[in-house]
C-alpha cells in the first residue's frame, strides 16, 4: 500500500452507490433498523431475526438512567462552557474508559479466554476465575454492585437471551462465576450489567474488542439527551460552590526565596 | 436549586430503578428497538410503528458510506497515535460541525421559520428562499451536492416517508424550494440526504436543534468499525507523505536579528 | 492545490532541518524562553524583550487558580472513568469555549472595531460601548466580576504593561469603557482578567481570533497538573451523590399505552 | 472526604487571592517566565536559573515542526467539518499517544527503573537495555529514527543539557544504551529527541508519568497556529481523494438472504 493510500472494509462506493459491508446502503434503509445496520457495520454480517431481538435490547439497555456517572458530568460541564453539542456528547465520550463501561470488554475476554482453555468444563473454569480473583484481592470484571445483590439489567438481558435461545455456554459460565463468587465469600456478588452484556456478546459471536464501542454507540443516545437539556434549561458556566472545595497545597510563601534567582529580571 | 444540585428530566430513578422520560429501563429493554428508545429518549415521547419506521430509516442512512469525510479521518489518526476507542470516536464526533452534518439543523430551521410565517403558503415560501440565496449567492443548507444531480439517499427517505403517511408540508416545501432552483438556475440543484433527513425530521416535529445530534448518534456506529478497523489492521502512526506536503512560509533566517535582543541570555 | 496537498507556513523542513516561521528549531531551542517560541509560531515573529516581558504575564496569568471550573471539571472527571492523561487534557479544552475563556476574543474584536472606527477618539468609542450594552442589557465582554469590584490580576496585567511601554490606546480604550460603565451604573463594573488579556494582545497586535488559543495554551498548564493529581490521589469513577441529583421529568407511565403498537413485538 | 468534596492541591485561593503550589498568582505573574510556572505547577517547586533553562529548551523543541504528524492531521479535519479552535486542539492533543510522544514517559520509566536497580553500573543497565530488546525483538522507547542517524535535536538538548550542568547519571544511560545499541547491531539506532527529552526530564527529577503532558503543553502551541490557519486559509470540508481510497471489503450482495428474515417488515 502506497504511503498516501487509504483501505476499509467498512464500507465504499460500488457502481458509484455508497455499500456498508456489501449491501447498498439505500436497500439497507429501507429494509433494516437501526440495531440491524449497526450489527451489519460492526460484525460484518445482518443478524438473523432472534440475534437482531438480543442486540436490540443490549443497545436500549445502555440508553441512559440519569445524571451522575462521569460521562454526563463531563459532557454538560462541556456545554456549560458555552460549545456546541458535538463537543459536549465527544467530551461524554471519552470519560468512557476502563472504569466506565471497561468492564465489558475485559468480562468478554475473560470469557472467551476460558471457554477456549476448558470447552465444555464450565465448573472449572469457574472456580479458577473466582479463586484467583479472591488471591489477587482483585474484582472480576462485570461482577458486583454498589447498591444491588441482584443486577435487575442483567436478570432482563438474560431472560430476553433466553427467549432468544442464546443462552449457551457463555452465559452458563457467566452465572456459574457468580454462583462461585458466593460460595468462597459467603455472600452474593451479583453478575452486574456489564456482565451480562458482555456474556450476550460472547453469545453473539462478537469480538471483545468492541464491547466498549458498542456500549459507546448506546450511550450517546443519552448524552445527546442531556447535552440537549443542559443548553435549554441551564445557565451557562457550572462553578463547584467553594464550600465544596479544599485546597490542601503548600502554605503561602513568597518567591524570593533563596532558590530563585530571579532569572526572569530581563533588562528591557 | 442550590449551587451542588444537578437536575435532569431525561432520566432518574423512580421507586428504585432506572426509569427514562417516565418509562421503566427494564420495560424498554424487552419491548423496544434501539430506535425507539432513541426517539424516547430526545424528543419525550414513543413513536407510533409508522413514526418508528420513519426514524429507523433516518439512522440507518446515516451509519456510513466509507472513507473521505474528515470525521473518519480525525477518528483514525488519532487511533493511529496510539489511543483507545474512545478518544477515536470522540475525535471523529469533534469533525461533525457546521460543515460536516450541519446542514440537517441549519435546514430544518429554514422549514420550521417559513412555514411558521406563510403557513400553508408553500409557493411563497419555496420562491422567498430561493431567490434569497440566489441574490446573496449563498447556499441553501441541505441543496446541492458535488455528484449527483438526484441525491438518491434523499429519494430513498421521501419514499419512505410516502409509505408511512409522513409526506405533509415541510417534505412538500423542501421539494418545491428544489423546483424553484431549478427554474431560478436552469439547472437542477438537488435536495440532498441532509436536506431530506431535515425535512423527516420536520414531519416527526423534532426541535431542529437536535439534528446533528441525531446525525452523530448514527454516525457513531460507522465510526466505531473505523476506529477498530484502523487498530486491527493499519500499523501505527500515519504520517502524510512529505511530497503531499508544502511549507509554503518565510525563508531561512538567523534568530540573531537586530529586533530580538537575546533577551534568554540568562546568567546561570 | 491538488486535492491531496497539504501547505502550511506555520513550520516545515528547509535544508532538511525543522524549521518554525523560518527559524531553525535547534537554534530556537538554543537561544528562546517557552513563551518566545509560542509568540513566532503564533504571530509569525519573534518578540522583542520588552513584548516578551508582556506575553510571558499574560501566559503565566492564565496557568491556573484551582477546582471549580467546567474545564478541570470535565477534565477530572474524564481521568475518573479511567483513561489517559490526553484524554482529559482534551475533555478540558473542550470546555473553554464561548462562556469560559470566550470574552479574550471578543473584547480584542470590540477594542480592535470601535479603535478603527473612531481612531483616536476614545471617549467616543467608551461611551459608546457603554450605552449600546446598557440599551441592550447585555453585558460588555471582558467586563464584571462575581467577586471582584476590581479585579487584581488585570490590575497586576496593566501595570506590567505600563513597565514595558504597552500602555497604548486600546488599554486606554479598556480603561475608559470601565470609567464610563461606573458613570453610568452609579457602581464599578471592573475590567476583569479576561478584558485585560484582551487589551494587551491588542497591544502585542494579535489577531482576535488568536485570543482564545493563547488561554488555551496557557491553561494546558494547570490542566495537566490537575489530571496527572486525580490519578495519583482519587479512586476512580467519581459519582455526583444522589442528594444532589433531582429527576424532574415524567412521572412514571408503561409502554403499553394505545400509542405504541407493541411494534417490537417481532416473529422470532 | 464527603461525596461531594473535591480537593486539589494544584492551586486555590488563600486570604481571597490565587495561589498556585503556594505562590501567589499575582505575584508570579509579574516575576516568572511562562516555562518556569510549567515547572511549578506540575513539580511543585519553582526551577533555578539553570534547571529553568534547560526546561524551556525542552519546551521549546517540541512546539512543532510541519505536517505529517497524526495531531496535526486530526486538529485539521476537525476544523475542516466547521468547528472552533478549541475542538480542534483537542482533537490534535487526542492523537498524542502511545505512539505518538508515548516514547518519553516510556524512555524516562526505563531510565528510572534501572538506575534504581543498578544504581551507578551504567554498564550493566545499558548491556541489560540493550540485549532484552534485542532477544524480544523490541524497540527500546526514545531509540531509532526513520531519517536520522544522529537525531540533532537530541544532540542539542544534550548539549544543553551540558552547560547548565544537568549531564548526570541519566544522560550517561541513555548515550550508554546508544553505544551499545551499536555494538549489538553494528549500525547506529540514535537515541531520538523523544529520549533525550526523557533523559532531560529524570535530570531535573520529573515524574515520568508527567512525560506525555509536558509534551503536550509544548505541542499544544503548535497546534494552536495549525489551528488558526486552516480557519484562516483553507476551504471547509477536506475530502480524501477517491483515488487514493480502496474498498476492499466485501463483494455486492443482497439483503433478501435466507438468514435475515425480514424482521423490519413491520405492519404499519
Amino acid at each position: 500500500m502506497a504511503d498516501n493510500q487509504w483501505r476499509t472494509a467498512v464500507a465504499g462506493y460500488i457502481d458509484g452507490e455508497p455499500h456498508v459491508r456489501g449491501y447498498n446502503l439505500l436497500e439497507m434503509t429501507k429494509e433494516l433498523t437501526f440495531a440491524e445496520a449497526i450489527f451489519l457495520v460492526l460484525k460484518g454480517e445482518l443478524p438473523d431475526a432472534k440475534e437482531r431481538k438480543l442486540f436490540e435490547a443490549i443497545l436500549v439497555t445502555g440508553v441512559d438512567h440519569g445524571l451522575g456517572m462521569p460521562s454526563v458530568t463531563a459532557a454538560r460541564n462541556v456545554i456549560s462552557g458555552g460549545n456546541p453539542i458535538n463537543a459536549g456528547i465527544a467530551a461524554g465520550i471519552l470519560a468512557i474508559g476502563d472504569a466506565h463501561g471497561g468492564a465489558i470488554e475485559q468480562c468478554a475476554k475473560l470469557l472467551y479466554d476460558f471457554t477456549k482453555r476448558y470447552a465444555d468444563d464450565i465448573a472449572t473454569s469457574a472456580g479458577l476465575i473466582a479463586l484467583r480473583a479472591r488471591q489477587e484481592r482483585s474484582r472480576i470484571p462485570g461482577y458486583g454492585h454498589a447498591v444491588y445483590t441482584t443486577d435487575p439489567r442483567a436478570k432482563t438481558l438474560i431472560d430476553i437471551a433466553k427467549t432468544t435461545g442464546h443462552n449457551g455456554g457463555y452465559i452458563a459460565l457467566a452465572l456459574a462465576i457468580e454462583a462461585e463468587l458466593e460460595k468462597l465469600h459467603g455472600k452474593k456478588i451479583c453478575l452486574n450489567v456489564d456482565g451480562a452484556i458482555a456474556a450476550l456478546l460472547c453469545e453473539l459471536r462478537f469480538d471483545w474488542r468492541v464491547g466498549k464501542g458498542i456500549f459507546i454507540i448506546s450511550r450517546t443516545a443519552g448524552l445527546t439527551a442531556h447535552v440537549v437539556e443542559e443548553m435549554a434549561r441551564e445557565a451557562p458556566f457550572r462553578r463547584i460552590p467553594p464550600e465544596e472545595i479544599t485546597y490542601d497545597g503548600l502554605a503561602k510563601r513568597k518567591i524570593t526565596s533563596t532558590k530563585h534567582q530571579k532569572s526572569n529580571n530581563i533588562q528591557i
